[in-house]
């Protein structure tokens, strides 16, 4: 963990740097608290030399004793996973213009209709529902480095065990305020079934069926929630064919060592078919 | 924050419960460490002979003191924010259900199309960009509790000093590993200026100006990447009017003390005029 610079012989924290003149420090390995902060200090003041500005400083949590030592030297939380804290450390005098943390929690809801006209609706055991008698689209959070689209299908499958493909994002809904301040953006999915058996998760599902659609409408929480019942009018225009939302198109990024997807409306009548087919 | 519970005369930690059998603890006062995790201790046991299941434990930055005895008693961090820490602790045996920690970063992409068939585009003084002379359209991050919409207004002001509408949502893409592990979901917004005489904000941007589109979509940064390129197309399609993105409807959800917007197709085509004259 601790390098030496071999030019002015300073035991310094040892660091990588990245393309917007910041530091990132990876601590591994537990060290004295006293012995953390001259480091903190003595490296800090090297960075400045360089003309470093953000430092990075993760910490995991068997590490938890050096948290207070990086706050009392100016440090602050930046953001949190289970098993590590990152913290953040500006080094000029001016405002900083570090990244912001993670701030949207990511659902999806998924329409899945049958050939009958049938949409898939459940009643969950707890939550803002539980015990209303309210039958609702199945819905569920997008996992870290989960594609939308494959989080729906997941999510259908693990609460009802129906196999579904992918076909649209009928719409999206931003909203404020839900879960410890952060934001949250639900992605309303279309999805065509491939099976049609039932078998419910007993621990989040209290009940599943194939429900007709006009009947989903008709509920009082639908139609008593601009959003819902929004949803629902857009989910019937799609079951009659006169709604188009937006396809997925596998792309890779610059940035990204995974495929990431592009929604959007229609590709299939944009003209470059090394596009349309990759 | 300790409150003597009157029943069994055993001091505990001030908590507040949510709907999913959960406890809520927010440590405004600094305490002894000891007394810390003694309260702790007892608190635990008690709510787990009343049932409670998860247990969220929030320290403001200058507690940072009492993240080591938290985690030495079986906590683990949830998230973080600059100027708390939140813990988690879960009282039964089985699997946790507690939701996940916020997992995007949102950002925007601004489409400003001017009646000369021009866009905006700059270029960027830091970044992966810096120095290769590509000429992009204005991003910037959605911030806690901001509306894309607005987010891409005020980007495209801060930035270039430009007056704009909000029009459509042309497109998303969602990729992954950008930052940290966590996920990003750009939106590709189409705005409508007001104002056209830019006016560039000197610490990120280095030249800002108005170019045929034609010309951002020939630059090769754009050409050999595959969601780029479908990008510059969509616009294209566009200013051709040959493309039809999500429109923004303001709507109020349950959960949401403010409005939240829903993005869909077309919603004037859609009967209820109640909906569409909120």
């Amino acid at each position: 963990m601790v390098v030496r610079n071999d030019v002015n012989h300073i035991d310094m924290l040892n660091a990588t740097y990245d393309n917007y003149d910041g530091v990132i420090v990876e601590v591994r390995e537990d060290m004295d608290e006293n012995v953390f902060i001259a480091l903190l200090q003595t490296s800090i003041s090297q960075w400045r030399q360089q003309g470093k500005k953000g430092v990075w400083l993760k910490l995991p949590i068997n590490l938890a004793n050096l948290v207070k030592p990086a706050v009392t030297e100016g440090f602050w939380y930046h953001h949190a996973e289970p098993t590590y804290l990152m913290l953040v450390y500006w080094i000029p005098k001016t405002k900083h213009t570090l990244p912001s943390n993670a701030s949207h929690r990511v659902g999806v809801a998924a329409f899945v209709l049958n050939s009958d006209g049938k949409i898939l609706v459940v009643q969950e055991k707890s939550g803002v529902f539980k015990g209303t008698g309210v039958w609702k689209l199945p819905t569920g959070s997008v996992e870290e480095g989960e594609d939308i689209c494959t989080a729906a299908i997941r999510e259908v499958k693990e609460e009802v065990g129906i196999n579904t493909e992918f076909v649209e994002v009928l719409a999206f809904r931003q909203s404020h305020m839900s879960f410890f301040s952060k934001s949250d953006l639900m992605f309303v999915c279309m999805l065509k079934p491939t099976s049609f058996d039932i078998e419910k998760q007993d621990s989040e599902i209290l009940e599943a069926k194939w429900m007709p659609i006009e009947e989903y409408s008709n509920q009082s929480f639908v139609k008593n929630r601009k959003s819902f019942e929004y949803i629902a009018k857009i989910c019937t225009e799609k079951k009659d064919n006169k709604y188009v939302g937006f396809t997925a198109l596998p792309t890779r990024t610059a940035t990204s060592v995974t495929n990431s997807y592009l929604y959007s409306h229609h590709q299939e009548q944009l003209s470059d078919s090394r596009i349309q087919n990759p």
